[in-house]
């Protein structure tokens, strides 16, 4: 029997009314007043036209305005779309086409793209701005949930390019953040930072935490590494989520030592390098190494405290309520220290795609994530779905901007690969073999922007005569990063 | 869909191995070595036969053999059925008849009980002492639970005075270890002191914590104050379960300050003074105050730590998972300080009584307690299953010890009630009409040994003409207790 639970943020309210929830640009809310203020927006939005069934796209930034439109959706049982707001108008469209999304919530400053999504979709637009001049209806609200009715759709995509949306639903946000308190407690005054974005798991997973933890946010609307070490101070933040960029940033931007009421950062999105975490450490940041995404609806193996120095480099152990197999190509279950993929199961995985097929094989998700298990236990991620390159902590699938490239005028074919770079981690490179049209570099990243968000446009493009492929005619993506290491100028 | 989770104690010697477990008369466990003993014992008690489909009597007191026995049947997946080691052999009789347990697990202390069960049961009684020469088959180990299978039977007598068992899922207890951590915090080297029977919900609810939380118990054999106070400061402890007469005891025997990493006295069990209380605080002693029963798999409302003094004597809220309301007799949901039934629901509820019919009204149960919320949301409990007496933390139901008066020689009808105690917050006392025998206060009491636990025996016998009752037939109890109140020299 699937489980009821009593309304999050309305349940939390009449718990905990004048515990601070939230902070956002010195505006601070206590959580009767965030509920107070998001039931109010769900008058707006049922005024609007929004009923329980709709799927409503998110086109918008972290501020409080949208933790309000987001708690609102959870009051009257809609589901929310969060759209990653450096995709395309293309990549948007096709993301609310297969939710079947009806309408779309933004701001201003995407007035432009929002213009377009209408026209093109027959989508009602509405706009966080001016709220005062809306009508109201008063709410049809949710009283209880049942864990398996949908919260939101994340798009990922995955190996084969076609973005896919990730069905979470309260239950997975749920255990997830039991699964994190039950690794790293939970404190009187818990206190986490967001700077990550609020249309990820990243960011969404905070809120979720924040209402069920009855823990105060900090939200940034973007980040900026002084501003993280100022409020770490003056708001005592005890933990703040980030993606190797940003540690490598606050652990560069500060000397001091942190304060001792500030309990760790939780590092995501992506490998980190062991000397980064060792300096952290050095300066009293306890960091605890993460494995997870959209499809566990945030973390599902972290470290524990007492192993974040013994076991630096590695990712963990499963969360409480999840599982961890590796698997070789056959489904069978390797041994310690064989390496294969990443199996994970647990009430935290995503039960499946928006309008695709049960993707769990017995109840698991194969994440593609290559990957061993040592005698201990401890998972060690060495590729994350083989050719995924993560940019700033956003995914960036080969597929995609391969399929991009291949459909342009005067490519034959095109093969894309991470390569590491400073300041993101890793950007995207792209090989193209020509039919004998005469292109430019240049001409292709351009071409590239109509469809592809900037994180994605490749950061140089290789012009070669053949792919290096394997027998089976896949492209050997390895081959392709030796050669570019070998480029010295590069 | 209910959610499939790793078997927890398995599950916590993976995550956390080295990390300190129980520690029992300065013996102390790891997780894993924990696991590992509890481990064996399971394969001996297959090789006695015992299987997942076996519930299985426990006649036990609180060590160390006793936990890793409990965590044994976990492993396979059997089903503990604890007895009140207080009651006697008749009372323990019809729980095991009514459980079909086919074995009993209990230690030489109750040899003599044991014996006399195995002769009428015929049921397989296994000795805790000496598994060194017991024989040992590998147990079948369950890898992972469905949180609807069925972990523990305790039984609860409720008006009826026929005590009925309680079945007690692993979801139950789960989901009452998420709501306790989602009030109260759960911090680093929590550590949990158990000094309250096992054989209790108050008790087994601290062993399921343990392995969900990764936390330290110190577990004690029974209540004496002055351990309870050295312990705290010797292993460092956090938390202790208490009801109002250890509190009382606790609080008299100290006049130090609580050390600082001490964090609160969980107190069930009934109802405490505000003065109580209020001693407490000035002594430094956090008391969260909490409401629960076997039926809600320990606390269901308790008072959140900011209102913990604010609200001195109320009960508080309702744990995040659960759900509280209050109904007068046509069911009907009463408003703020409307006195009435208090009705409850949650994932830590119990589904069920042993072969009984489904006694929740649409996922709810009707406590039979009566109380009311103020204005504010919290819960005020006025009388205990309005006739309930609980003596020294132990439930004492009216109805049962009446049935037992009533049916010896000579007395027509008997009601029992409950009178405050110094010692034990409350005891029992009955009045009774005899049919024109001669009995004696003492001989009635002297009869009442075989039936009933020493605790369910009334302390005084009163020879009334006959009862006062009500215009339906009911006996007004009321009446009764203002009579005692009347006698000055009782």
């Amino acid at each position: 029997m699937t489980e009821i639970l009593p309304n999050f943020i309305k349940n939390r309210a009449l718990l905990t009314p004048d515990r601070e929830a939230i902070v956002f640009n010195k505006e601070s809310l206590t959580f009767k007043e965030l509920y107070e203020k998001a039931y109010y927006r769900a008058g707006l939005l049922t005024a609007f036209g929004v009923k329980d069934t709709d799927y409503v796209g998110f086109l918008i930034k972290s501020d409080l305005e949208t933790v309000l439109h987001l708690f609102a959706m959870q009051i009257i049982g809609a589901k929310a779309v969060l759209l990653n707001n450096r995709l395309t108008a293309n990549e948007m469209t096709f993301q609310l086409t297969d939710a079947n999304a009806t309408f779309l919530i933004t701001e201003d400053h995407f007035q432009e793209t929002a213009r377009q999504l209408a026209e093109e979709l027959k989508i009602s637009v509405y706009y966080k701005e001016g709220i005062e001049d809306r009508s109201y209806i008063e709410p049809i609200e949710k009283e209880q949930f049942s864990l398996a009715d949908t919260c939101t759709i994340m798009y990922t995509s995955g190996t084969t390019g076609l973005p896919k949306g990730v069905i979470q639903s309260y239950g997975n946000h749920w255990w997830s953040a039991i699964g994190n308190t039950l690794n790293a407690g939970l404190y009187e005054k818990e206190t986490w930072l967001c700077a990550v974005p609020l249309f990820h798991i990243s960011g969404f997973s905070i809120l979720m935490r924040s209402v069920i933890y009855g823990m105060k946010i900090v939200l940034h609307d973007g980040f900026n590494e002084h501003k993280v070490l100022q409020d770490i101070r003056e708001e005592r933040v005890t933990i703040v989520s980030v993606v190797t960029t940003m540690l490598e940033r606050i652990e560069q931007a500060t000397n001091e030592k942190f304060p001792a009421y500030f309990r760790y950062m939780l590092l995501g999105g992506g490998p980190a390098t062991v000397e980064l975490i060792t300096r952290c450490i050095n300066k009293g940041i306890r960091v605890y190494y993460s494995y997870g995404m959209t499809e566990t609806s945030s973390q599902i193996v972290t470290l524990s405290p007492e192993d974040s120095i013994r076991k630096i480099g590695s990712a963990g152990k499963a969360l409480f309520p999840a599982q961890l197999k590796i698997v070789n190509d056959l489904g069978e279950v390797l041994g310690p220290n064989e390496v294969g993929e990443i199996k994970v199961c647990g009430p935290n995985v995503s039960q499946g795609y928006l309008n695709k097929e049960n993707h769990l094989k017995d109840g698991w998700f194969f994440t593609g994530d290559i990957g061993y298990i040592d005698s201990e236990g401890f998972l060690y991620v060495l590729d994350r779905r083989s050719d995924l390159i993560i940019s700033g902590g956003e995914n960036v699938y080969p597929a995609e901007v391969e399929a991009v490239l291949s459909e342009m005028e005067g490519i034959k074919e095109a093969a894309v690969i991470g390569i590491p770079d400073n300041q993101w981690g890793q950007v995207p490179v792209a090989f193209v073999v020509v039919d004998g049209s005469v292109l430019s570099e240049k001409s292709i990243m351009k071409n590239c922007e109509k469809s592809l968000a900037k994180y994605k446009i490749p950061k140089r493009v290789f012009f070669v005569s053949e792919l290096p492929r394997n027998a089976s005619g896949k492209i050997v993506r390895r081959n392709l990063r030796e050669w570019v290491e070998e480029q010295k100028d590069f």
